[in-house]
């Protein structure tokens, strides 16, 4: 079959590969119907060096028609239009059944792979043609028949991650809050925000087109390439900055000026992906008594709460697709990305 | 002064009383400029016997401007513009420290009076020219210069009042609800629910006009004259029931409905008041794990929460306003609001 | 195998029966080591007709070795010693996600079926030497190799239900916490309410010896036939109330009790098992803004907080246990218990 | 009167001050009978230059008789023996309504100085024969006639402070718990986990003293000079991690040890007190989805938890006291504690 395969740092080509199978019974095969590039696809096409590996299939947002099914899945058939969590858990292990899949110590074979597709050969993404999907039971979820693909897909992972944002950071109704970035992911933090009764929701990226979309949503927009972001919130807020921050790019200064722009006892979230140690004012947490969280996203735990926000159309998902092209152009599709031209937000693959 | 005065059943009358007075370092005096009758003062309304006593001021829904304030009053001045909660607490004694003003131990004076306004000459209410105010610092809140009277004055009571019913409900993002009542508090717990995030919310009232408001506001309507609602409710939820049902009536019967048509898991609120024992169909609450929560308002732990979202337009309590008369047609307006006549939704009075 | 099996009112009788076997991929069967007789198996004794049906095994308190197991099952193997929750869930459905595994659609096939076991002949019971557990992955917990059959044997419901109470009463560290009964319910619940940090917990029940043990175990004694329970109540608590009531009962007055013994505010739990409409005082819930929860056990989610605190010593339930009988005089061990003979607390059954 | 004043860098006077009065009519006169030296008092002890000004009475922990009560205070009367609150909180601007006392916009003169007492001339501390409290209502608490001055001295500060710990790393019934730290807040924290209902509870001190005491207090003690703290957590809990994790000490790199014998999904709580920026671990935090809290300690909000216990007996704060000496003494007791001479803990002063 056809699939992105990662080949090292800025280097993903669409190949041939072998046709996944089944490996375990509670396994299904999928054949992929629409799948995305992620922003923690591009940490992978930043990334100098291969992870210690390299030749496995990309990709963790998918969705597809169920193939072919272990004999020891009990709630998904062939046939099914399913999506899939990005996040790979059992169900089982005492992680599972707390709700954090992404800390599944089966999945993870004990810590020892990464339990997100796309990351390493022992779990093939989903940027193909097929992929093999594990522990199908928790981590398939049925596409209604109402939906279209482009409105499920996001579940997978970006959907839930930005509804993640919003519980990390405890939003509720009457809230004041600030997403730090409007890309996709900020996006859905910003609409989830509104969703949950956020009284004010304040955006800021320097990119200004993102930002006359966050205003078009109802945003409060703050250009930080233009305007003191701490004080502009203060200002916007009347001096008593927000109830809750969310960090949606991934930069260590933003988890800084998060806090900086939070009121005693608020809550700040980093739903961006950071890699490294960072240095953190610590005397600001302190001093204001916040609370820090952070995490991957466990996608199984919101699709509940979010799947009927698509169908009563209160959450539209697809707002943020900015460009598709065929699983046959994923290399391009990926410069473009990585490179943010051409005004891209999201790319959608269809094989 | 004029007021509305409590002389026994279906007996009040607009008269000449005294003028109130500061009574404690604490309080304040408000002329008041806006009030309005609830549903619960229709409880005092049809009450056959007075309660013990009679010739006191009615009515816990009003704003106004500060006339007089006492030496220790640090919050509140002279012509500030307020609201006033209905429920009445110290913010000192082990109840009021929780949020649970409603059972203050110094404002009900160790129990022996009810410490909500126009229930007892205690607290004489204000449905008056002029209300004296106890606990000032604590019970008034600033109507913020942008926003009217009419907007603010719901504050006071029935607002809080819906919102506390998707608090003790859990509405969450998501989820399915529904509310049995669309008067005026069913209203608010209806648009709360929307403003959380409920996925669905279903109405039920008997009445047509306020059935079809509620659709017109985004609910699915049910008629339960025309419906079986139990059925009804299961058909539009997929056979699963609600997560979350809100009794926003005062009635027995619906207590039990709502617990027919919740999931297992699921929350029940009940904000109707109800005054005398009931039967409640336990098996049904015990088989399906279900949580029942009621009580009086504390519209002190509400307002910032409803005061944001009321000044950036995501809540417009005048929706419910259907009659405006002067303070001196008050007989009147009780007289229509107890006979349910002309369609009335809720009355304003200006003194 | 032998068994003990329902034959109507107040006949329970030790018979042979076929031997269960596996009927799912998902099942495992058990040899059945320990079993005991929980109060609620006495509400099937007193039921006056059966369930429309008969001749089904009892009992849903039992652990034992595992000797038989379905291909689709996962984590369990044979030889295993596991202890297996009285309530059964399929761990995938909406309910059992959300950890309401008594609300399993699946285990319950759509609400036709009690999904307890040793209440039809669906789910035969464990008073018997062996028994078919279905969705074991989910519903099996591994006995650890330090604890003994006794330690772990209430787990399988009891414990969990005592702890249950705690829960929806929200039990935290200070509280003031009552509890009605003494029986074995009425014990966790005492002793969890302890663990989690009350700093005062009455004890009511009638009985000399069960109050006596509640006493010597730390809490209040009061003996409802020779005091006034709220009087005492109140009096005990320096006139404020409990933040928290627990009924380990199952009877309607203290249900009202609960409520007229606790503070405005607080949480009512009922953990026993009332089968009929009840009559509720509805005023003193509203006035008091109290919250009451009830429900079905679901011992899959408290088991993980219960094992540590056995492990470490700080729970030690065999302290209930006042006898110990073969299986073949399960008759007798009914008949005693159902008439509280022998100072009767528990009775623990060995195949 | 005398009071021990601050000077600069390690040089704490015992000195001759004006008497204190009232300035405001929320405030009230306390005749000082217990005060306590705190770790944070160290931490003013080692600044290397003044905060700005010097002359002021240090301290934050003590309690005594009222001497004279301003006409605005409506709760605590002359002669009553209250303990203080060491944040001091207005309880009417936003954040004291939220219960975030610390935030205090009207004490902390909107953010210009700090409300705590001792840290300023503005909040003159109480390691003084009399000292100022300012709303008086919200920050004085009665001491109950059956506890003695030392069971509540901690009250104001670190006991509050350690059940903080417990507050923000969410510890639960059946929990294992990490402490890092032996002194007296580390002492507290362990002791509040246990009291919550902690399974396990390890503690962490290169002092051989404390941690001995740790172990007597049914802790399991790591001396993280001769082991290597994270692998002896894992041991400990069988590989699992812990599910929360409080650091008591104040040092950069316990808070990056906390979260690696954290579990995935759990919880943080930093109460030790760090002035500077720190590093952190970003990848740790986000790979396991951990939540970090930390702040200043609001005692209002705990001590209606706490002193329920210390009645009970089921917390004795007494038991870190490890030194007596007279207020005139109080260079002596900064010299000895600062130098951790005498295997010191906790030294109380008496004027």
């Amino acid at each position: 079959m056809k699939a992105i395969v990662y080949h090292g740092k800025e280097d993903m080509r669409v190949e041939s590969v072998p046709d996944p199978g089944l490996q375990s019974s509670t396994d299904v095969l999928l054949r992929v119907e629409r799948t995305a590039i992620c922003g923690s696809d591009l940490h992978l096409w930043h990334l100098d060096s291969p992870l210690g590996t390299d030749g496995f299939v990309v990709g963790h947002e998918f969705l597809g028609t169920v193939e072919d099914v272990g004999h020891g899945v009990a709630t998904i058939a062939k046939g099914d239009r399913v999506l899939v969590s990005c996040t790979i858990g059992c169900g089982r292990c005492a992680s599972c059944r707390r709700g954090v899949y992404s800390g599944c110590s089966t999945a993870s074979q004990g810590g020892t792979v990464t339990n997100v597709f796309g990351f390493s050969p022992v779990y093939n993404g989903g940027q193909a043609e097929a992929v093999r999907v594990p522990f199908a039971d928790v981590n398939c979820f049925k596409v209604p028949e109402a939906l279209s693909d482009d409105q499920c897909l996001f579940l997978t992972d970006i959907l839930p991650t930005g509804f993640m944002g919003t519980e990390l950071a405890e939003v509720g109704a009457g809230d004041r809050v600030v997403v730090f970035g409007c890309g996709p992911v900020g996006t859905f933090a910003q609409r989830c925000a509104q969703v949950r009764g956020a009284a004010q929701v304040i955006a800021v990226d320097p990119d200004a087109g993102r930002l006359a979309r966050a205003a078009a949503r109802g945003c409060e927009p703050i250009d930080p390439s233009r305007e003191d972001v701490v004080a502009r919130v203060l200002e916007l807020t009347g001096g008593a900055g927000v109830d809750a921050a969310i960090e949606a790019v991934g930069r260590a200064e933003l988890v800084a000026q998060a806090a900086m722009v939070t009121r005693a006892g608020g809550r700040v979230a980093v739903i961006g992906v950071i890699l490294a140690p960072i240095e953190v004012p610590w005397p600001i947490f302190f001093n204001k008594n916040l609370s820090v969280r952070t995490g991957l996203v466990n996608p199984q735990v919101y699709i509940p709460h979010l799947l009927p926000l698509i169908e009563s159309g209160r959450l539209d998902p697809t707002e943020i697709i900015s460009h598709r092209l065929p699983l046959a152009d994923g290399r391009r599709a990926y410069e473009m990305f990585a490179a943010h031209r051409d005004n891209v937000l999201k790319v959608v693959l269809t094989p």
